[in-house]
């Protein structure tokens, strides 16, 4: 941490600062210029408020070196983190695609949906239960029921299901699902990050509308530092004035998150641009940005879907853009996971 | 709703879409033109979801006519809501400060600030025991221990209590709270807002980092189509590219809410801004553009507050804010409420 | 100027980094933390590039402590700027409302609204000879005839003329009007910025509709540094996602920029909201905030302007936005300048 | 155009506002709603100014349907535009990369540059000779002196050269030079854009930091509308709350603008992502998208750069990334152009 202090501190004042900083047991070291007088601080600062530190009266600005994220750092753990789903591994190097509706809508749509995209390809199923929709009037999703159809499609399809949990309180009913979600709108509801990160369930946490990268690993960090390390980070697109898309797909987030995090990343192409024309382009663009994987709408009936129809795949149309993304997976000299 | 159709649709297609819109119960009119064709659509759109029609293949694009709240909107209810608060009145004329810590830290401490604050004039208390934190490595709050600690504050003030709730699972412990907050990052933690619309509590609703405002009328609507008509809207700042303030206040927000909805709104000029050089003209900003009140924070000690330091006011300057903010009620003609 | 090392740089490469650094007649202090190492530069750090110091294979991260501002640096030159226009002053207190129709589009509509905002208290006249047009089959302004025009409108009222150069060929045809703006989209129109600052025109510099206030006050810089000090800032809304607004008016830029320079500053709420109903609330924030003027438009017939009529006022609805602004001038204690 | 009226309007006034929209040569067409009314107008709108609609009292909203640009529009001119540029092709399924440094800073070091970079594939040069700089004190570029010697340059190597235009005072320093380019900060100088439509060069025009895309089509409009064809758009990122990267590459706009326009559209990941290490995957995410080409930065010691030089990649590491281009090319079935 580096603190810049104002022109007219006092030596007290500045004797005042380093008493208490050393309090956190870190090292400090003045610096005095012409202009202006700068303190570095050696040692675990993790713990130090940047926002506490700003507060005070001599401080001009705080800069924060170290990353406030650790169970998420690759600096501490260089090596991939690889998840085990049903003997899919989700980022050691394998790739999945995780396809299905928006919303769980009957059995028959699901299961139906299941079998179109195990044939296509997918290694995983996706289907909402409980949805979280801007509007209370909007169909609210299937709710149990919806996860008991998920699990029947499994059953007939072999593939692990995919599925956003939207409260604490309907933990006990996720219990034989296989990834339970974190949607964009409950990325920092950090009372459910803390409970997922007592369970030891595989965690899909999507990255929030208007969310810094660093966050993202912070709520990453938050059902880490809890005791489940079983995180997917997801992009899925961020909110700018831009209108003609849904959101805009932050791309070179995938690397830059792949430098700073051991964490395996995927793709959601359908939200990030709410467009089925841009969903082959921008999955191969997650492909050779170098995701470990994509999540993609597919609808048997887009036209009378009951959410989302407007970014929806037809299974037919699934499956031409998944044999673009197998030959480009096979061109970045990755293999499609187990389906 | 207006729909757009692509240039190329058949008059087959039309006839499908327009039987399928009108098991809607809507009347619908088209339009020929030379180079497109439009629909337009007569009656109760809302329970259209837009995404549904913009998925058929014939539409070019889709608008919405009618604003989809209704219970908000003051189209359907001309008149100010007042919410009723141990006495004081949110909403009709009066205008209210809601002050106190970002975190509630100690019996001391905020027993301390509620007899600053209340002595300088605001009229009501704030104070977080649950606190959403960006890092689990932050103070997270006193919890249950934070909520008797206010309570204890109130009784010896008066003051009613304003304080952040973030789990359903902690409402239970919420009974004697006058005011529950939904923060900025559960604006659209739609479980909560549920549970809280089955409440009779007045609802403190903070805009989210980057929602707009259509979005937050929709939340809103969430909590009051659960039966809780009892909503405060809070503009506390968005998110965008200036990074000299930690957000941007969204001034203009205040006149238009109050133009599309008739439910009571105050300002944070704390969160919105960061610096507390900022929160006087801020202040003065909300009460000329029609809010009806304030939220801000303060603390008896903001160099060692354990949280949101940097734009925490002291006592004595909150004091000297107050009296700015008294003179420009009175100016704008309207009255400090109950104290 | 701080700058933070890579864990793993060598002495040697240290010792490289601080030659070329003194090369630039700066001082330097080494920091060896356990996970880190920091340089900080003492000197005047302005020529050095940020960008060409992030380049160093060597370096994690570089934080700049002094602003890159000098000429325009409050820091510098603690007094208020105040410009002269035709006995107005703008920035010494006195409180400036400039007038006038988006664009000129007749000698008639021109001297009637002068003749109109004149009557209600405007102090200086505004209206676009030259129009920045997003599309180019817009009305593009009537040129240099609408530069006559303008002047005429002076002659008759004695209000000094406001209007935009959108380019360095044009400059000879601005000899007789006051004050010259750049707008929104020219605000990083470097060359336009040199050769304005050339003259010794008061110049009106808009805040580009996605630039940071650091960027505004180095456009001001370029001005300055060429030698006219007779610089306005204006801040007219910045884009952001919120649709409903034409832009987002940042009114805290008002008190920052205040802080950070020595500039008289203005607030355009026409442009910043698009919308006549939010210019009175947006115009008082102005007021109370700081400003030291406004920039309004008013057209004597909105329905028909040729440019920007939903954000026009009639000289009717001006004159009762004028009451208001007069009352809360005088409120903070401020006087309206001369008419 | 679609014209959403307010629920009391009467009679008098729709016949009013029918009249009016008349005298634009379309056709109305009036659907009476319960809660509101419709007019649709069918025929060219695009002379119809939006924002005058807008102003009427009786109108609610306003919605474009046509597109307001023409000449860029795929609607009217389905083929591809080919832009020949000294045999190379861009946009008929060629691939360009143009490469170079941010600033020509001297013979020698343009032309070691130009040697290296055609030698990995590129085939143009790019170098900046004026600059446009965020501050007055930085390096402005080399001016006159720097075209020459990208001159010289592309004598030694055949190179086409793209540099930046900034002025038109400039337009006949520029005689030989092959490609224009217009940076980011003038895409809305409408007055150099027309001049530019009045020459026959290639225009390079970069998006806007904050410019929708929409926008950017409407500035390509200008320089068409003028009479020159050759107009190759650039995404370049855009402006957002993310801190990581300089900017945030909407990778999105490439399928996007391929479907609303003929013109070839380049990516520029330097400027982009700010950060060498992103360079090459977003390279790839170009090709994969289907843009026509690349403009990279390249510049053989980037540490001593005089610009830019944290975005510059060395002569050996654009090699490399080179390398990989090539073989994505392959791989989407498109070829390199000549070199």
């Amino acid at each position: 941490m580096v603190i810049v202090l104002k022109n007219d501190v006092t030596d007290a004042q500045i004797n005042e600062l380093v008493d208490w900083l050393q309090t956190f047991d870190v090292k400090t070291n003045l610096i005095r210029g012409l202009h202006s007088k700068v303190i570095g601080l050696v040692g675990d600062t993790t713990k130090i408020d940047l926002e506490s530190v700003q507060a005070k009266d001599m401080v001009y600005e705080v800069k924060r070196v170290q990353e406030p994220y650790k169970q998420a750092n690759r600096r501490f753990h260089p090596e991939d983190t690889v998840i085990e789903i049903e003997n899919r591994k989700v980022g050691g190097g394998k790739f999945n695609v995780i396809a299905g509706p928006c919303s769980v809508e009957s059995e028959k749509q699901i299961i139906e949906t299941a079998i179109a995209v195990k044939k296509a390809g997918a290694t995983m199923l996706r289907g909402g239960a409980y949805k979280p929709r801007t509007s209370p009037y909007s169909f609210q999703g299937l709710g149990k029921k919806g996860l008991e159809y998920l699990l029947k499609a499994k059953k007939e399809t072999g593939l692990p299901i995919v599925t956003e949990i939207m409260s604490v309180s309907h933990l006990d009913q996720f219990e034989d699902i296989d990834v339970l979600q974190v949607g964009a709108r409950n990325m920092q509801n950090f009372e459910l990050l803390k409970e997922l990160g007592k369970t030891d369930k595989p965690i899909l946490l999507k990255r929030g509308l208007a969310n810094t990268l660093e966050e993202l690993l912070m709520s990453a960090e938050y059902i880490m530092s809890n005791g489940n390390m079983n995180v997917i980070l997801c992009e899925r697109g961020i909110r700018t004035f831009e209108p003609m898309t849904r959101n805009t797909l932050d791309i070179s987030a995938i690397p830059l998150l792949k430098q700073k995090s051991h964490l395996p990343i995927i793709v959601d192409p359908s939200h990030a641009t709410g467009m089925t024309s841009l969903i082959e382009p921008m999955s191969l663009c997650a492909v050779v940005s170098g995701a470990d994987g994509l999540e993609i709408e597919v609808h048997p009936d887009p036209k009378n879907a009951l959410s989302d129809g407007a970014q929806c795949l037809t299974p037919e149309s699934f499956e031409s853009v998944m044999e673009r993304i197998k030959a480009c997976v096979e061109f970045v000299g990755r293999e499609m996971d187990k389906n």
